[in-house]
């Protein structure tokens, strides 16, 4: 199974031609898109949304995933295996969280012979990620398509820093169609926010409320959720967090525990 | 197969990884997505569209249909039999229309062997009605997967009232992409507008105007016309009804017959 | 394989139930979509991408594109067989550039035994082309389908004009998401470009620097470049060119080469 995410956007033909070059490779590969309305060139934002999305696959998927402003440049195009899932893309940090894992192998696509006979320098989706992890898909082997690489770009903006004692600085990961405000704030890692009290600074607002579920929040309410991501999220009950509070993707918040 | 239906819109990585969990369940389920485009919470909006599609897909099809702003309350998990076809999803009403046929089965969903391992309060999607539903299409029983319920909810919102002898109160079901309005009125219990005068009180026009097709009504000018839905649509010609009258989903509209 | 192109949008059922339609003809034909946000109406920007898309399709592939202002009306349903692909849609244009090869044989859609049994008439990609394309992908023979016709639909719209000796009027032809404009001059057809100087007159400036890539146009500077269309685009580096010069799909571009 082949997975395809990316910037894209549905409007052009962009995504149907990578299904058409995947189909005449390896027809019997099913497709599934995962979004490809990552907001153009944000990389976080496709890295985030790869994040929760590849784990629920069954293993042995190849996930394409391409954000890639710096299409046709000296950006390699890479391939990497990890936890039995394979990632196929740019190399310009899409695929850093991917690379937490300690064991992740990383390959640099240079193997010509399984891409497009032509390549053009703004549309690698087509020339070469789709047919590579086409042929992936029949059984070529990883290590036919290109060779281990030990530095494939790592970001590290995911993570909350420590400003005091008991406080954060964190950040909105994703903005959801609902309004919701995912923050990088880990359930796990903050798992007081439901017994005691906190102060989220999201804005010019205050967040001290906290729900476990949207329709428990009372209306015109903003409250901190723990959500499906795993993450912390702002949000309020049939309304938008992210208007009300003027926030989107990669605004700053900031939580003090108690 | 397995067709799906919701407001969670294609920017996020939700329907993506609904996909994911029903291959990891039953990778040979074929999965077709009807609209992730409900606008956010539009209960009534999901019941027409999904009233519009089923009825096309092979008998059999299992329809996850999800426009959720209980998710994690009180709000029970549902799976109707009708006709053949199968409907999994939250019980606020979304399968009022599918619930009109009065040899329709209802189920609640409580057996949690048949979804993920955890649940979140948030996205019962991936976490209930999409494991239950690949379930289902792999041969699982419906009553395996839950108990018989008899009540589950019903809104009765779809239907044109009577005002008095030839006048009706109807409404705007739902606005298309080309701004045509599709009303609440059908075209087999409105007959005689084809034939004879009539009046549809729209905003702030008065339309007396009949077509049979969008290329039949003048330019400028809005017409009622019976539309492929069954119902009667207000249209112009490669124009928008909607924009030019002002009017969106739910709007009033009032037919005068004679 | 069906391939699917349309103006309907994604917001309403249409799709979903051109896919219902075909799986309870074909349940075993795979269908895939190029896109469906064709702007409302818009023929030239349909063929443009259909044009983009089917050749990357298997051989034997049908590609179903609707964009059908006239539907319901005079304008005939057709099938056209060219270089080992099949195109079933309205006859009004959308097919023109198929229909530049010579070899391309068309006909009239005219056996209802392979439609819906009821057609409407605002729908016929679910009570036409989808099941005609349905029973064209079980082996049903185009000659089955329809009778032979000599005059399908063509525009000339999409050539540049010559003006003067080096001096050409263009167009756009389309504009993507990230707002790089796809003009109608063919790389192939104007290869001087990366060599020698020129001008490209669009909106209010005048552009002569050339790029290779995007990420070789230095930031906040216009430039053109050869694209993986085929077609030279007017792109600027992780912005949008349409926004900075107000153009659109359509708009007048000039070129002037030396």
């Amino acid at each position: 199974m082949i997975t395809l995410l990316s910037d894209f956007g549905t409007e052009a033909h962009f995504v149907g031609v990578m299904k058409g070059v995947i189909a005449g490779i390896a027809p019997r590969t099913p497709v599934v898109d995962i979004t490809h309305e990552v907001p153009p060139f944000e990389i976080a934002t496709g890295a985030f949304l790869l994040d929760q999305a590849w784990r629920y696959f069954p293993a042995g998927s190849i996930h394409v995933a391409i954000v890639d402003p710096g299409v046709g440049s000296v950006r390699r195009p890479i391939l990497i295996a990890s936890q039995g899932h394979y990632f196929i893309g740019p190399d310009n940090g899409l695929f850093s969280l991917v690379l937490q894992d300690a064991k992740a192998v990383a390959r640099v696509l240079d193997k010509p012979k399984y891409w497009l006979p032509d390549q053009s320098n703004t549309f690698h989706g087509r020339d070469i990620f789709s047919p590579a992890a086409a042929h992936l898909s029949k059984g070529v082997k990883p290590s036919q398509l290109g060779k281990r690489i030990n530095d494939p770009w790592r970001n590290t903006v995911f993570e909350p820093v420590r400003q005091s004692r008991r406080t954060y600085a964190g950040a909105v990961l994703f903005t959801d169609r609902y309004g919701n405000l995912i923050t990088n704030f880990k359930i796990d890692n903050f798992p007081t926010l439901r017994n005691r009290p906190f102060e989220l600074q999201a804005g010019l607002e205050r967040i001290e409320l906290f729900a476990g579920t949207y329709s428990a929040i009372p209306p015109g309410e903003v409250a901190v959720i723990p959500a499906s991501s795993g993450y912390y999220e702002i949000a309020m009950r049939e309304a938008s967090a992210a208007k009300r509070l003027g926030l989107a993707n990669g605004s700053p918040v900031e939580l003090t525990t108690s």
